[in-house]
């Protein structure tokens, strides 16, 4: 945290600041203290407004996600609130909106679901003690400093997590819009499950549900483009662009309330009762923190990657910078709140925290005004969103979450590199048919099987003189002079436990294959480390070889890697000195190929 | 299994033969094809010979290590035939001695012991099925070429996992050096027993056990030299040195006989049933397979790693190669032929593989005179076994397993390693508190943590130029020059998903540091690949470069990973093309570095 600290204050203050003291960096770092101290008008100003086109649009969202986590909708609301103003205390981005998002509401229903019934009474404690443990986690990994954890999961397994996501939750509205109850944990079940259901399917239901994703696909896409060419200014297109969804909601209500739909079968979302988040406490009960321990780290870890990268993306563009350890306080001070005030897991949402930025926020106290925002609809507009039709919020989430779907992934990874592609493919196909866990699990374990695999099966080039310079180039990619008595092997990866055998072959064979061999020398520019196995896998090499009549070399040994080596056996079994350069190495036991003319370039 | 037979071929034809033709390297390779075909009476003479030296050792060894896997001593005879003929078709080394060994069999105790009493009769079928899983895995892992996976052990977590076995095989053999009973699945638990027992402890039991243990230690130590200063022949005093664990035996049992000590409460191998191994069958049962899964694969993995090292450290020893995935091949046929035969898990042992070869085993044939030996024995000889007592059996164990412990790995590490010290610790401690499975699974988790920690975090050096040179060094270890427009980065280490956000930290880190900041060049020298998460890291740094009016630069990248690059959208976004050295691009890029003269050293 004194790096946060440092980095604020850097951004902050003028260079020649002091540096903090040393009681200072002991203490918990409080982004607030920087921004808040330099507050002013104009500040507010931007914030304020963000605030007000934040909680406009956050309303439909929380309650869409409380509903799709399992939850009554005002736990989207209660989720909206504590969360944003602990953020605001301690987190590292200026305008990062934390709160209920699609892909941790989903695996909370997954994860909850294993434990009670949607809608049943036991539900929502379980929700609120996931939330609780999910906090906890992040809380301690930001103070253990394991924020690197979340490096783990690759590009191609967030993609193709987030992808797969967006599919089931798609796939997962399908009955809301239709009006019908349908299970299952994976696309094809759930699938399979609606189309048995799909006689049941409310009529007026599915034509308000498909109107209304069609309504918002068209705002997304073509909206703004018209007004642009109607000769609109473009800030006011775009603020119209992004009401749109609240058109959708405004109109299906009114319609509801007009034409009394609930009365006639129709979902809407009800009575919510009035007032302020309930103070809540998590289940203590070991055996179900023991079974939601899995699902909470994997919760934990997606909310901070989501939220990092829409934190470092934003941040970047004014130049500023987020501090990821501290993210993960205020993360899991977020869920802690949540946990305490009756939500459920929150993390830092991407669409939100673009549309918070594009208003023009500038400090987090844009995230506090936006929880006033939803306390006031909370306590006084319930009311409002009484005949609120859930086929519009599934409308709604249908639309955002396709936005998040990404294919291009797997035509990208193809053409770039098949490990990768493996991974996406790996991750989307786990997500889709064994759920959110068992998806994300298997991406990790898939990426990084694919690297340890591929780490173990090191390149080595057989190296060579390239005439007239004093490089040295692979003898199958270039022309180059080498010698019968000598054989210098370029090993490009660092040596450890999992390749030191593939060394050891690769050096057997290449020796069994040039009889008049003398000498051996390994070029070691690519060999970043080398661990206890391969210190031993180099000793066996030098006495097989010895016990042959050959030497063993080494050439271009790394300054770290030449530290550790300094005190082990294997220097005394070499040769002779380690070179620092493979054309010494050559100028030493094969002279002769050095004074040998060039035949394709003079020397220089 | 193509390369196999290539390899035999290679050693055992000229290098003029041709090679072999598609349809034969489809077909499975069978060693014993080449070396049955050479075989001659000067081979036969030394194969006999080590066969007759190698069955009088196997004997009591077979008994012991039968015990000490919970089973009856004549299961251990048993276990010593079909594999032995098996690995002779099918192994590739010329003088592996298959069979029970120690760790394996201390293995098998702690998987089938989770299933059936040791004693009781559903106990024997368990370690059958056992063994038929082990086999089954073997050669599944053979025909599918997966013997690399063996190579994710490293050597410290091997060297503390078999000195933790050898302690854990010692402290199970003291009860019946007391005889006595004593249980528990970690050492703590075994001693506290122990202690608890010792009340009961027999007399005479105790005294023949530590007078043996006693006699087997100085046999081992001090009987070679003192018949070598008595002015015996070196290879008669090696083979007196071998025999003594023989006389131990003789004197002991004669004793027992004479003594009837069976009749006074000393326990001895009993009544042995002479005849064939029988004919048995693998329990077919679908849940207990599933329980044994995860046991039957680390006794694999394990039985194949000690295996393949003992063949490759002999086999190298005459210039000879073997084919690991031939091995697994091998002792997958091995342990099929166990399970059939009413044995249990083998592989490779060390003790009586080095015998056999020092003794003179010139090709497999000396395995299978052994089988014929050990059948014989079981046929005709198991009334001598009979007042053979167990304290002896645990005092031969206790002194070959010892011999396996190292400590020393522990001290080697720390100083060489603290990564590895920690994966040596942490797979002795876990293996020592929490048996044998999960010390193993640990120890492979944390030496891969540990890798992957490292990779995570990789070495960025700040380079400059070494005057009057062209090489580029760090400037923290280096006087070398740099210009306040242009930054070096020497990246050591591949570029993927676990490091690519370091590689972020590092550059956006350096950029803000040093405000007259033009050019950032990347030496990839030590980039031995880029994976797709690290290339978008590079796409987003080359944005964030831009965007502050600083380019960014790459040098001497790699052929393999320059092929993956091409077509690639960070190609477009780099302020030119790819430098081929360092040197070049300061050449471009801040040319008045160069002309200046050198303080240090004159201009070569």
């Amino acid at each position: 945290m004194a790096a946060v600290q440092a980095a604020a204050q850097a951004a902050a203050t003028p260079a020649t600041s002091a540096p903090p003291a040393r009681w200072q960096r002991l203490l918990p770092a409080l982004p607030i203290l920087d921004w808040g101290q330099r507050y002013d008008r104009a500040t507010l100003a931007g914030d304020a407004v963000a605030a007000l086109i934040v909680t406009v649009m956050l309303i439909p969202q929380s309650l869409a996600y409380a509903l799709l986590a399992g939850l009554p909708p005002e736990v989207g609301l209660y989720a909206s609130v504590a969360p944003l103003l602990l953020y605001a205390v301690f987190g590292s981005s200026r305008v990062l909106a934390v709160g209920p998002v699609a892909v941790v509401s989903l695996m909370t229903a997954a994860a909850v679901g294993e434990h009670a019934a949607p809608g049943s009474a036991a539900y929502w404690p379980v929700a609120i003690t996931l939330a609780f443990l999910s906090g906890a986690m992040l809380l301690a990994m930001g103070l253990l400093r394991l924020g690197f954890i979340a490096n783990f999961l690759s590009h191609p397994v967030i993609s193709g997590f987030i992808t797969a996501s967006a599919l089931l939750i798609a796939a997962s509205q399908l009955k809301t819009l239709m009006g019908v109850q349908a299970q299952g944990h994976n696309v094809a079940d759930l699938l399979i499950d609606l189309a048995r259901q799909a006689p049941q399917a409310d009529l007026r239901t599915l034509v308000v549900g498909v109107l209304a994703t069609a309504f918002l696909f068209w705002v997304r896409k073509r909206l703004k483009p018209l007004l642009l060419r109607w000769g609109l200014p473009a800030q006011a297109a775009d603020f119209v662009g992004k009401a749109g969804p609240v058109a959708a909601i405004a109109v299906t209500t009114l319609l509801a309330w007009a034409l009394q739909w609930q009365a006639e079968g129709m979902k809407v979302v009800g009575a919510i009762p009035p007032g302020l988040p309930p103070f809540t406490l998590p289940r203590w009960d070991p055996a179900l923190w023991r079974q939601l321990a899995v699902p909470a780290l994997l919760i934990s870890v997606v909310g901070f990657v989501e939220s990092v990268s829409v934190g470092q993306t934003l941040a970047a563009k004014r130049r500023q910078r987020i501090a990821p350890d501290q993210e993960l306080v205020a993360l899991g001070a977020s869920n802690l709140g949540a946990a305490f005030t009756g939500g459920f897991p929150v993390t830092g949402g991407f669409a939100r925290s673009v549309v918070n930025f594009d208003a023009g926020a500038r400090t987090p106290a844009a995230g506090v005004f936006t929880a006033i925002g939803i306390l006031l609809v909370t306590l006084l507009l319930t009311p409002a969103l009484h005949h609120l039709p859930q086929a519009t919020l599934a409308a709604t989430i249908i639309v955002a979450v396709l936005s998040l779907a990404d294919f291009g992934i797997l035509r990208r990874t193809w053409a770039y590199s098949k490990p990768d592609f493996a991974a996406v493919a790996a991750t989307l196909l786990a997500t889709l048919g064994l759920g959110v866990e068992t998806g994300l699990l298997v991406g990790v374990g898939v990426s990084l099987a694919l690297y340890l695999w591929r780490t173990s099966r090191p390149h080595i080039a057989t190296v060579g003189l390239v005439p007239g310079t004093e490089h040295f180039r692979n003898v199958q990619r270039h022309a180059v002079r080498t010698r019968p008595a000598l054989l210098g092997l370029r090993v490009d990866e660092s040596l450890y436990f999992a390749n030191a055998r593939a060394l050891e072959d690769h050096v057997n064979d290449a020796v069994a294959a040039q009889p008049a061999l003398r000498h051996v020398v390994l070029q070691c520019s690519a060999v970043n480390a080398i661990d206890a196995s391969a210190l031993e896998s180099l000793e066996t090499i030098a006495h097989r070889l010895r016990d042959a009549g050959i030497t063993l070399h080494l050439s271009e040994v790394k300054g770290p890697v030449m530290d550790r080596l300094q005190g082990t056996a294997l220097l005394q079994q070499l040769g002779g000195p380690v070179f620092l350069t493979h054309y010494q190495a050559m100028a030493a036991l094969a002279p002769e190929v050095l004074a040998e003319p060039a035949e394709s370039a003079p020397c220089s």
